[in-house]
């Protein structure tokens, strides 16, 4: 990735479960960029000290701190930034609002219903109050696949028939949805198209340490 | 509105109430940009008819319709769409992914956490068992607030020292943030950044209904 730098330098404050940070991760590996990569634990509490705060006063990961010090949050804005102007973003105005619908599904209608049931089942005890939450957040989840398969049952990828960080976002959850306990058997859309992006030239994997 | 139109004809589906949907009126009413306004009651399932589903398989208002059909869902990517080329929103590149991270914060740190609250406390029986939600969906709405209120505390807009949308997307449920029993007394940065968004030019207050 390193040998082929075309950026400057930019560090990804991460936590290497994230599919939030593996969002980054993906598309800096596929724009062969290079990065510092520095992680950070959030089950102790490393994204809330005073020192990461001034970094994000939400204090969340994936945060992108730029050149200049300038620190970017939310990793679909970090994907909007770092995709301008490449193949990853396409440049029609619809198509681009398109990318950002279904980041914004992602975000609001996929990730608590997706990204938070497997961060309750595999990152909490197993006797944790929050696995009663479980049920109603996966009958959420299902619905959000189901309208995923559905929009994918005509098309390849989600926006103009090309890979784009629409695909990114919503596969960084999608492809471990196993891990949230929802089963993607039904949704043989969703499935091809899984397969599709893990075939994405310079793909890699969620669980895959940056060097 | 109407007599200043300076755009084609496009449809907003939407319910009087949302937030979401008044992010979408009060942009294009401070754009003049004429549309037609077609209110469907997300209380009897008129976002679950076939009909509406074929429009958006998330069955969600706000979704705007344009001249040849195509329809485009998720209210901040709807304003991203309508603002594009105008001075509502940047043009620098760090800019423009700032205000989506506003955004993204918006859908996924605050509107579960203000907007849901409203939407139970006002548009749910008394005797709702979703009531039980409250008591955790506020303290979150108060940790947003107060992510906002220190990112104001030096500031007069969200991003750039401008209006923008990133503005208005907040705007829409802080400003009635009273009705999900968030008391704004604490937040004394919020509550001067309300009056300067009310008080910009062609503003219109939610509940008016779109001539």
């Amino acid at each position: 990735m390193r040998a082929e730098d075309r950026g400057t330098g930019v560090i990804l404050y991460d936590y290497l479960g994230s599919g939030n940070g593996y969002k980054i991760r993906l598309l800096l590996a596929q724009l062969a960029r290079s990065f510092r990569w520095v992680e950070l634990d959030i089950m102790t509490g490393q994204t809330r000290t005073p020192a990461f705060l001034a970094k994000n006063l939400n204090g969340r990961i994936p945060t992108l701190e730029l050149d200049d010090g300038t620190c970017l949050a939310e990793s679909d804005a970090i994907l909007w930034y770092l995709a301008e102007g490449s193949a990853f973003l396409p440049e029609n105005r619809l198509a681009r609002a398109q990318v950002l619908q279904w980041m914004f599904f992602e975000q609001y209608s996929h990730e608590p219903y997706v990204a938070t049931p497997r961060f309750i089942l595999r990152f909490l005890p197993n006797d944790s109050p929050r696995r009663s939450e479980l049920p109603e957040r996966l009958e959420r989840g299902r619905a959000a696949l189901s309208v995923m398969d559905e929009h994918l049952r005509t098309r390849q990828y989600f926006v103009e028939e090309r890979y784009s960080i629409a695909d990114i976002a919503l596969y960084a959850y999608t492809h471990v949805a196993d891990e949230a306990q929802l089963d993607l058997t039904p949704y043989p859309s969703i499935r091809a198209w899984l397969a599709r992006v893990a075939g994405q030239p310079r793909y890699v994997p969620l669980m895959r340490r940056p060097d």
